[in-house]
């Protein structure tokens, strides 16, 4: 087992370990927002869902599309497009041996500006404000995905 | 090449290994069956899928939505929500050294609860199974982040 | 962090790094084709993103579904739905000891198949050019799975 220890023991592999489940933390309370959403304004997809808010063919008129739900729904898809980059092209990064402080940096700012995406999604705060901080951790990602291209590659 | 070596032989490792591409594979069945029901029902996103069933303009009918196409792709997304955040989080965790029937528990449970999830959505069965199902899954990954951010933080 | 170092000393691991870097990069790559179609047809999700194109009230028109859109938008969850078990089977394929050209003809052929299957879907192409490129992508994660399975399992 001494290779896994090794693994654990390495700074910028454990520092991706921390900042990607922070941000995977952040995205699973998307689901919860959902719920959340869902349960207040009672607008559900399922007709077995609508059962508990009322009985019979009253029901249905539960069925229905809500701004607020599809709100948290577009930044939990937006979430997944954009973490699952950041997951893929960061567990590469870090293990390519990058400079310690940069490999931080850039979790630190995907992180911060996925946090600051969803505020803004959410609240909502006013353009360009969402724009700005899916450009950070869209660039952010582009980043390591160059530095991995440039030094590592094998076709 | 040891360390890789290493790496497959730790036995934490290689459950989550298995588990794992035994629940990517349940979702990529979801595919299948958004195809098989898209086939069955004729009712389609995209007007060049439509040839197979008819020619011309009366194609176009079968531009539609269907409420059990829809319902796959629910459950299909929901997969994608729920698995990606197992799926980077359980390698983390997988690699820091945790009890090894603690692990399998955990992927166990993760694995169980999303398979149950899935014929609780497509039947349907009423809720709240599919709620609960989802909860499992839910709290099995909260309990390997929480377990990850105690004992490996590295900001 | 002798560990890490022989890591991306292996070849099938090193290779499995370039290509699912490009297919991440390729998928980015939607989300800039969403923007770019919403932005030149005036097609938007969110009231706040309607401002730039036109003040109060008037630009609340802007609030529609558009066709070009939509196709993006469902080709960019084809990839996410795919690439995600590609990227978690992938990972651990490269790392149970796969034969070299094999592991490599497995990822030439997927990322080969998803940006076919990105030009057929958007341009598009006729029938049966999409769902090929689709079945070659599905074909390989599965011939994946099924490698590490029938080697591997630990349950």
């Amino acid at each position: 087992m001494v290779g896994i220890t090794q693994l654990m023991e390495d700074k910028a592999f454990m520092a991706f370990a921390s900042y990607s489940t922070i941000v995977l933390s952040k995205m699973m309370f998307m689901s919860i927002a959902t719920a959340f959403y869902r349960l207040t304004r009672k607008a559900f997809s399922n007709p077995e869902d609508c059962g508990g808010s009322d009985k019979g063919e009253n029901a249905k008129k539960y069925l229905r599309v809500d701004d607020k739900v599809e709100r948290v729904r577009r930044a939990h898809l937006n979430d997944l497009e954009n973490i699952v980059p950041f997951l893929g092209i960061g567990l590469l990064y870090s293990l390519s041996g990058p400079d310690l402080s940069t490999a931080i940096l850039h979790f630190r700012l995907f992180v911060g500006a996925r946090i600051y995406h969803t505020i803004a999604y959410l609240l909502p705060l006013p353009q360009p404000n969402r724009a700005l901080a899916f450009l950070l951790g869209y660039g952010v990602t582009v980043s390591m995905a160059y530095r991995l291209l440039t030094s590592r590659l094998y076709l």
